[in-house]
């Protein structure tokens, strides 16, 4: 099937455009939705791209409606591209648990049943949208990321695996060594099976020991997030950032939780540290 | 019933605080909850008010999620507080039209069966609400308004009709003249009964002509929206402020719509316009 781009909804926002687009993938074998912010024109260079992976149960549009970040967006001169975050419809195996299923990809390519045909949002993130968004508007191939929670995890995987493909990568509250947290441990023995040697290539600190090369990263993190300890950890990556010197950035901000609100306070700094790196 | 409040939710955004609370109104005869935003402390003086209004079918939630309202408050030292839209529960009268009934309070004191006990939003803003944030939080009474649709329209009465109570008044894409358009006239004739003379006391176009005093008004209103011609037109209000020399800004924003992308993209203008007259 030939894709084809639908667009459900258009807003005018900050001088700049907030669509919401409906296509068919092939790499998911279903319809799937994204936002993407398009900033008003600043001269005849196509903008760069940020990338903006939310977390579990979310879709495309928390981020595009709660985070804030297109304010910024539209003073630098950034497309903001926001995916959903796993296969939908009723085609589409899921489970009763939030952390599993739809609403729960975990940004990586299934390999047991009944998940293996349609959870591939690796290859749709790093492969098939980009190439898709590329081809249908104008835009730099400047690109950086960022995520939120299991959003986080997939920015800080689809960074460390492609180090040349982003200028930078930046997460809130991210699930940094998903082998070793409950989320991860579910999800990637659900998705992936037992041999914990296929979870290696979809756990941040795994991945940081092994990268083919290093780019900026900065990560935010609450410390009145209830998931903090249980699941997020973020100090776990910052010591293997410190073992191998790799530029490194965690903040920890007193008071804040997991919420969008969280998000909302500080994705002017991300925005901005991606700027610098997107930009120079 | 003695009020207590009871606080639902709590996080940290921008510095300050975004709290959701519960309390039994007794105006309304039902439960009620709200939105409070409050800024980190600026020195001893208690920070000014701005009251934000929504619109129909919104609760106090969607101007704390959508607006962005909070940065630009943190900033300037001001607390928002942001009331739900009507009376709830299942105690409470609905229909099943988006437009009257709950979350659709207009924000007026009802006559009509089967509303009339319920439906006091206006005693409830102008009374009720404010006496206990005055008694429950350190704030200033130094307090403007401000709301979208029909909020904006209840941010219009309770101004014009209140003066004195507030330094500023603004709104996004307010209903004006409800006596004239298709929401006002069915809420309107619902609410109060068919005796037009009841209406003028909810109708910013016939309060204007007949105010005590005059207050600085700002009305932000897109060309696109698509309830511009039939349901708001704002220039109705302009035509009126003209004839009596009343001191209000109507601006004309080119591609915005209806939504709280619109909100978003002008909120800030809007809490430097009320700072202006708050701080003054």
């Amino acid at each position: 099937m030939p894709t084809t781009l639908e667009l459900l909804e258009e807003h005018r926002l900050f001088g700049g455009w907030q669509q919401r687009w409906r296509h068919h993938s092939s790499q998911l074998g279903c319809n799937m939705t994204f936002g993407i912010f398009l900033p008003g024109p600043k001269g005849d260079t196509p903008p760069p791209v940020v990338w903006c992976l939310a977390g579990l149960t979310c879709t495309d549009e928390n981020f595009a409606v709660k985070s804030g970040a297109q304010r910024v967006a539209a003073e630098l001169g950034l497309v903001l591209v926001m995916p959903d975050t796993s296969p939908r419809g009723d085609e589409v195996p899921n489970d009763e648990a939030y952390d599993l299923g739809q609403g729960a990809g975990f940004y990586l390519n299934a390999t047991q049943e009944p998940w293996r045909q349609h959870f591939r949002m690796y290859d749709y993130l790093n492969e098939e949208l980009p190439a898709l968004i590329a081809a249908s508007f104008n835009i730099s191939d400047r690109q950086a990321i960022m995520g939120h929670s299991m959003g986080g995890h997939g920015a800080l995987v689809l960074a460390l695996r492609n180090p040349h493909r982003f200028a930078s990568a930046s997460a809130f509250a991210p699930i940094v060594n998903p082998s070793e947290v409950p989320w991860g441990v579910k999800a990637l023995g659900a998705y992936l099976g037992e041999d914990r040697e296929q979870w290696r290539q979809y756990d941040s600190c795994l991945l940081m020991q092994q990268a083919a090369a290093q780019l900026p990263i900065l990560i935010d993190q609450g410390d009145s997030d209830q998931f903090l300890a249980d699941q997020l950890q973020p100090e776990r990556l910052e010591a293997v950032a410190q073992q191998s010197g790799w530029p490194l950035t965690l903040r920890i901000q007193p008071g804040y939780d997991h919420s969008y609100f969280f998000i909302a306070s500080f994705v002017e700094d991300h925005l901005r540290f991606h700027a610098q790196h997107l930009l120079a």
